[in-house]
């Protein structure tokens, strides 16, 4: 393969120019890092199965409506998607309490919340990826109004979606976080959702047991951090082809 | 279980006075008719299947919080429900084209739409349920508008809600029909999911093969209904107990 240009490397994807104008290669790296850079691993595989569990539910996103950057999954690591300006706020959208709303607001892991709560945390690694308002948001122009309203509808559709995929593999979505971009088509902008959506970026408990299937598994040394993102592949019936490809990583 | 009084038999289940003042129990019939009665069977099993895919479904919009007449389940047959006032609208929502529409407005079934699409259908047997506008359910006073506008965003969530449910176990949700109610709390009044959800109100394909699980194989005597319905059943994890249960009826 032809030596391509690296755009961007974050802690688990590298992002490359893509083969056309207007479209990157996202590669799912088996990178793992918590608690804003201060703790690191490399779980083998991780980027095989979030590349797969992020596609599929991408693709299922689409189907509804929901505009997303995902084209399609060009190998075992990595994905054809449409080049976005990212906007640069992360949205959390939660609908039992855990991680951070616990501390802030003193409320017990595993609450029910009284409704399904959307927060926006202004992207800076350097910050720490600070909470804050939708004041701030259309203050700091990091978007418009209409985007946020946008961004705001997206998300709760996305809950929406997510949660019934999940309960029906016997899965609550405790949280997840999301990030939208701008995409450009000639004078049009439209707001569409960007990055990723997999273990590494939701909170999934089994239904049941309350188990976690993942990154807190990383985040609290819980241990078999893959074998759970391994798990949430296979109830959604997507394990059988990635496990296959796992074993063949021939067409990297 | 001392007599009851039946407040309704309908095609394909019969409503009793519940236990309590403001509650029904809803049981499912093995009834099935289609044509607006015109063609009819018994179909053994289907009425256990529904009462339980039914209450699978309420209990996880429940979490999700749409409002719905659903208590519990009282056993095989029956549900407990809250009693509320129909709405007298047929609520369809339609993702992919199929059944009416085709002929109405000369599509092929199958043809994914531009998007979702959410009709109403008068409640009227002797009328064959006839589609109809929104002007024509707040002008004859089926519904308030505020009403309306409540049916329509929680019908736009649960499509959300059940598609990807179903997306998650290989289903393709392609319509459905709902009903919703007036639940009178106090002086409140307010609008809830009501009837049921189940093979016989949804059209389900199967995502790779188009192969259909729901009331379209009575519709066509295509043959092993209650077999697509216990498939349904079987992928959405509820169907070894209620396998089990099937076999023994004993708690009717």
């Amino acid at each position: 393969m032809a030596r391509r240009k690296k755009i961007y490397e974050g802690k688990a994807k590298i992002l490359y120019e893509g083969p056309e104008p207007g479209t990157i290669v996202q590669y799912f790296k088996d990178d793992a890092t918590a608690f804003n850079n201060k703790k690191k691993a490399t779980l083998e595989g991780k980027g095989v199965l979030n590349n797969r569990i992020s596609e599929f539910v991408m693709v299922n996103l689409g189907r509804m409506g929901v505009p997303t950057h995902f084209i399609r999954r060009l190998n075992m690591r990595e994905q054809l998607c449409r080049e976005v300006e990212i906007i640069p706020v992360e949205v959390i959208c939660r609908n039992v309490a855990a991680g951070s709303i616990c501390q802030r607001l003193g409320i017990e892991e595993g609450e029910p919340l009284p409704r399904s709560i959307v927060e926006f945390c202004y992207k800076n690694d350097a910050l720490g990826d600070p909470l804050v308002a939708e004041e701030h948001v259309t203050a700091f122009s990091w978007a418009t109004t209409q985007e946020l309203d946008d961004i705001i509808s997206l998300t709760l559709r996305i809950n929406d979606f997510l949660s019934g995929m999940f309960a029906a593999v016997g899965i609550r979505l405790v949280d997840f976080k999301l990030e939208f971009g701008r995409l450009y088509e000639g004078d049009m902008v439209r707001t569409v959702l960007a990055d990723e959506i997999s273990p590494d970026s939701c909170r999934l408990w089994d239904i049941e047991t309350n188990e976690k299937l993942d990154k807190d598994r990383f985040r609290r040394d819980l241990g078999n951090v893959t074998e759970a993102y391994a798990e949430v592949a296979r109830r959604l019936g997507i394990m059988r082809e990635t496990q296959r490809a796992a074993n063949d990583e021939s067409d990297l």
